[in-house]
């Protein structure tokens, strides 16, 4: 029984390198059969190039190809399988479900999957080919063409048959789906309910009515708010006339909404979705620079309001001391907003919520925490000022500056998502990069600005 | 067929309130009945308080208790439940699975709990009870203990007949676990499994070990990595001396990792994870202004900083032109640190990863980042300087300062979260708001610091 079964790992691990080492492969397979592919994924990532060949070969062909299939993503596992002879690679693939095998090909170049789908039985070779088709991040890129359809004129007994019949090539259905003779969707049959139904039932009557289907072309993002939503184990894909194509589960959607959570906050931290959580520096340095370059532009709007009331500075440098304060309390208070709106959007149970709301409640927000704020900094300020000599009605410039940027912070860490998901685009890309570019330029404009007018 | 079936809604909840108001109910029962209970409970949260009451209570008790369960939690769901009589009440929660129904009666009042479980058949409350004395956060808080279990001496013939028999109570079983006398855990059986398999084959012969078990106490962001690595339908949950407690499904999961992400993006932008999103203004008040509080003490040493160095800054008003530079980009790039790391560490393989690599890439690309944007920024100050006559090293201050804030807002960045995560800490309370102070106060520092000295 393992309740995290990761400790022992380090140990595992050495154990592994010092039998490959030896050559013998009877104890490292007895090991290796006693793991879930999972977990023989994370030996064979920590393990160097040569050791991971070799304990890949030395894999039963079905250990073998599901934990490539549980590898992570990415350059690693792609020299792994092109280390393989195309008929190594090939015989590891028919082991696998379609879109798992789709996947580990997608992220070889052009020549070496030919050169490995040359090797397969045609049939398989061309489901391969036309899942390789869609994009990855749809419905497409995510589906399994292997699933258990029945027509609708059956008995539940007559259905339990063809399950029998058509499941043993199917992995993990959860589900049954109901065609007409044109494999067109009818429905579906819990594979629960199906048990429990007296076998003379005919399906007709069991059949559920889809109570969500998408298309091949759906966003990902979709697929995973229609399963969480209508807590399904798989959902059906269906071409524009209905045609049953194939099934996502809920397993391929778990991973989707990771990657996803992963996308978002890379993105609203200013981080290049592409950018991978284990690449190299290199790859960080270049997914990245670009967004310090932009925000590099965005500060120097900042320090162009600085240098336009260079002067004022230099009479009351009290104004560069509680700079710092007003630009940081509206960049945090602006990623408050920020945050919430972001979350809320993408947990939107859709258009009955009403927008304008959200934005209400922010500015509101603002108005108190900024009014809060701002008499607490004001006062300091004012005390400080009068114990300089300076004018102490610097506290009355901090209270207006620091209120104004805190309520505009909040206008602008709702509006602005809301807007972008209203367009259509991922609200995520509504970065505190901005945001704080904004904070800034505000901050120091009212700051600055009243600063001439009043003192 | 639908693809998002939410379009309709707007119409849908006038035409709901119409019929309220006429009374109406069979036409109401029937538009109602064609929608899943996840679009009912928008519809419900939509409408006002006597409506929705009036609602619920038009509904068949199985669709009224599915449409509550499928509702936000919070107030407004409580405040239905405790409008319904105890016997309305208990009625629902008696067509619930009993861990969507101590859900729903955890979010009562101790009277309001013991006045319902009162009405309930003392073995279904006895259950309901069970289950509330879990903390909501761990596996016995979203477990359910109604499940389908076998001996390990039966024949898969006789394994599907006690199926039929139990699980016609259970609701969504996508596992058979295979107990001893003693209801002690030895395995599990897919049910398609069950079904593939020649009913005279022995139970014994097609039970596979538990790949992964957690106990009641466990946290739920456990069950969520379990259930994620191992592609489970449902995760059993044992005591410690191994009997079989009951399970967590993935949809149950699919909720948890959604409330997670957005608890980890609150934390992370300086939100307590106690707001609810669609909260009041009050409640975002009150959960805000704490951290922004925080931030102004933080602040204010970054501000102590600029005071100390106020007379240079007078001489030399450059200085605080640039100064929101070189925070503002420390800042950026501590984020986009934090960012990947909090994932990366929320994805993490355990304990396989070196945690010291992780903070060398961090800097390594720090220093190239950092290096990069700090010549940019130096070059333009430098001609800056030299332009309004004042000491063009500043662009040597400018590169030095700049560089320095850029690799420790990387080494902070990802050294702080994974020091949190190895102290068993959520990484995600490294907040952007220590994280902008730290990178506030050292930029500032770094600046004014090498100013006096160089300048």
């Amino acid at each position: 029984m393992t309740t995290s079964g990761t400790n022992e790992f380090p140990d595992l691990q050495q154990r592994m390198a010092a039998l490959i080492g030896e050559g013998d492969v009877p104890t490292l397979e007895a090991v290796l059969e006693e793991l879930h592919p999972s977990d023989i994924a994370d030996v064979v990532e920590s393990l160097s190039d040569e050791l991971r060949l070799a304990l890949v070969r030395a894999l039963p062909a079905d250990l073998a190809s599901e934990t490539l299939a549980e590898m992570e993503e990415g350059e690693a596992r792609a020299e792994l399988l092109t280390a393989l002879a195309p008929a190594e690679s090939a015989e590891l693939l028919h082991e696998l479900q379609d879109d798992d095998a789709a996947d580990l090909v997608g992220e070889l170049a052009p020549e070496a999957q030919d050169r490995i789908l040359a090797e397969l039985p045609t049939d398989e070779a061309g489901d391969i080919r036309e899942l390789l088709q869609y994009d990855e991040d749809t419905a497409g890129g995510i589906m399994t063409t292997a699933l258990v359809s029945v027509l609708g004129h059956v008995t539940a007994g007559e259905a339990i048959e063809a399950v029998r019949v058509k499941g043993r090539e199917v992995e993990d259905f959860y589900t049954v789906f109901v065609v007409d003779e044109n494999t067109k969707l009818l429905g579906t049959v819990p594979l629960d309910d199906l048990i429990l139904s007296d076998t003379g039932h005919r399906i007709s009557d069991l059949v559920q009515p889809t109570v969500a289907s998408v298309f091949p072309d759906s966003d990902q993002e979709l697929v995973g708010h229609m399963i969480a939503r209508y807590n399904l184990a798989s959902i059906p894909v269906v071409s524009v006339d209905g045609i049953l194509l194939g099934r996502v589960t809920f397993d391929d959607v778990i991973d989707v909404i990771e990657a996803e959570t992963t996308e978002d906050l890379l993105l609203f931290s200013g981080v290049s979705e592409a950018e991978e959580l284990r690449g190299s520096s290199l790859e960080a340095v270049r997914t990245r620079l670009p967004w310090l370059l932009l925000n590099t532009m965005t500060a120097s709007l900042a320090a162009c309001v600085v240098w336009w009331f260079r002067s004022e500075i230099a009479e009351a440098t009290l104004l560069a001391v509680v700079m710092p304060v007003v630009a940081g309390l509206g960049g945090n208070a602006g990623q408050q907003a920020l945050a919430v709106t972001v979350r809320r959007l993408a947990t939107s149970a859709g258009p009955l919520e009403a927008r304008g709301r959200v934005v209400g409640k922010e500015i509101l927000v603002g108005l108190f925490n900024g009014g809060a704020i701002g008499v607490l900094v004001a006062g300091a300020a004012a005390m400080l000022a009068v114990a300089m000599g300076a004018d102490p009605r610097l506290g009355v410039v901090v209270l207006l500056a620091m209120w104004g940027n805190i309520v505009m912070a909040g206008f602008a860490g709702s509006f602005i998502p809301t807007f972008l998901d209203r367009m259509g685009q991922d609200p995520a890309v509504a970065s505190t990069v901005f945001l704080t570019a904004l904070t800034d330029l505000t901050g120091f404009l009212l700051l600055l600005g009243l600063a001439t007018v009043i003192l």
